[in-house]
């Protein structure tokens, strides 16, 4: 087989995350149809999309764009946003040296999805999940799932855990133990002593040396949440609940919002370099709660 | 006169908080007695106290402490809190390049008392003060107030100015242009590209060469706000609102919060470096939202 051009890898891997994103979209679409709990006199909630160009800070020249599909006020999904975006340029010098393969050419490529879903209802677990292709004069895929109950369930924890152990299984026998113990560590609220929620998987500069088998563990990633979380989310999302369980969401929505705006470095560091602010926050609760 | 020496400067500076601390807290709850609005119902809110300890991180020993006074859930305060505090103990060196007279003796001594008003009704704004005294080899007061309204008000604004303008212009002929622009470009949110708030003024490393006057000055900041700011909540307590109007300052909240959490050195330094979270995060909004 002959091995794709860089050109073709970038290609292929923006189609799968456009891709992806349409299953998302069409899987969390079908959930508010079938919704029959406490606010299914709403109308079934609805993806909108939007799209955004992106300008380079170093030279004002264009440097891609991305599309956010928001769905906000639905049965059980109270605000879900999946975004993708191809973006290019140059790192600045400063940032350059902490990048793999940019110290000389600083030129980069990157393409992905990022999704967060906040919910309803808080017996259904918020979730977050992304993945990515950069490209310097290396090039490499990150990104995980990771859990985020209000009212953590033991089971939902094990099934969201062996599905990803599962999707890591299939392609390298330690990929499980080292992105688990990756996302514990990168998801941890310092000052709150606390994860920020249940753990998954989370993985960055993943180069086998294998491109085609690195894009399919990615898609595995991407399939897998597709298929764990609604799971999940069908399994909690017609129970009712009370008055205190929706405030503990709120609260527990806040040290959400705090993990994300004081450590998230994909969060800091756009909004400190001019990323594309409402794409950025897309992440940030709907309602949150320091009483 | 004699001079005084720099412990009764850290003595006269830490009473003067404590009083500060007293007096605002007793003209807030009179507010609380006088509110005839929406949700006078309620019993007037009434302050609690909390007291803790600091431990230095690096060295284990004693640093001293603060009291943390809290009212929650009142007629017009939503969530207020007053916290002072007096801790000592060493900067690490990392830490210590940066702050005046510290560099080759890393001791430090610092004094202060840190309001945050949330308020029910989005007619009366929020707002933040902070005076502090710290001690390393030199010695400075610092600190400010600054307004922020969900519904921005013209004439509040001028009247919250114009106070601080006379209480800067009865110490120093250019504080108040100086101090006004320090906490313009203080409390800007870069990403959002606005200010956080309708300023007031910021002031640090302020050391005239005479600490009596200075004290004054710091002194008189805070007499100010005891004066201005419950004038201004007066003004409005007793207004009615709109659900769009308290939506309107949910998500301003919002932004509050993103400039607590992405920008505020004393919140970032804090939580970083194993601070009182529970004093540090007292400035977040009892509500937020980022629909």
């Amino acid at each position: 087989m002959t091995e794709l051009t860089i050109d073709q890898k970038k290609q292929q891997a923006q189609d799968w995350f456009r891709t992806l994103r349409d299953r998302i979209c069409a899987s969390f679409e079908a959930i508010e149809d079938e919704a029959t709990g406490r606010l299914s006199d709403r109308a079934p909630g609805r993806f909108e999309r939007k799209s955004w160009d992106r300008v380079n800070q170093a030279d004002g020249q264009p440097g891609g764009g991305g599309v956010m599909s928001i769905m906000r006020g639905g049965r059980v999904f109270e605000k879900v946003g999946v975004n993708i975006s191809s973006v290019f340029g140059t790192f600045t010098p400063e940032f350059a040296k902490n990048i793999p393969g940019a110290a000389d050419d600083p030129r980069f490529f990157a393409t992905g999805i990022s999704l967060v879903a906040h919910m309803n209802n808080p017996h259904v677990p918020a979730v977050h999940m992304n993945t990515r292709f950069i490209v310097t004069t290396k090039s490499w895929f990150g990104g995980g799932a990771d859990l985020n109950a209000p009212l953590p369930n033991a089971e939902d924890t094990a099934d969201f855990h062996a599905a990803f152990k599962g999707a890591c299984d299939r392609h390298g026998p330690d990929y499980y133990e080292k992105y688990k113990k990756w996302c514990d560590e990168y998801f941890y609220v310092t000052h709150r002593g606390r994860a920020r929620g249940e753990g998954g998987i989370f993985y960055d500069y993943h180069d086998s040396g294998n491109w085609a088998a690195d894009f399919a563990f990615t898609q595995d990633v991407g399939r897998t949440f597709d298929d764990i979380y609604p799971a999940l989310v069908r399994k909690h999302m017609n129970r009712d609940w009370t008055a205190d369980e929706r405030e503990t969401q709120l609260i527990y929505r806040g040290l959400y919002a705090e993990f994300n705006l004081v450590y998230d470095r994909g969060t800091t560091f756009g909004l400190k370099t001019g990323g594309n602010v409402e794409a950025i926050l897309m992440s940030l609760p709907p309602e949150a709660k320091w009483p």
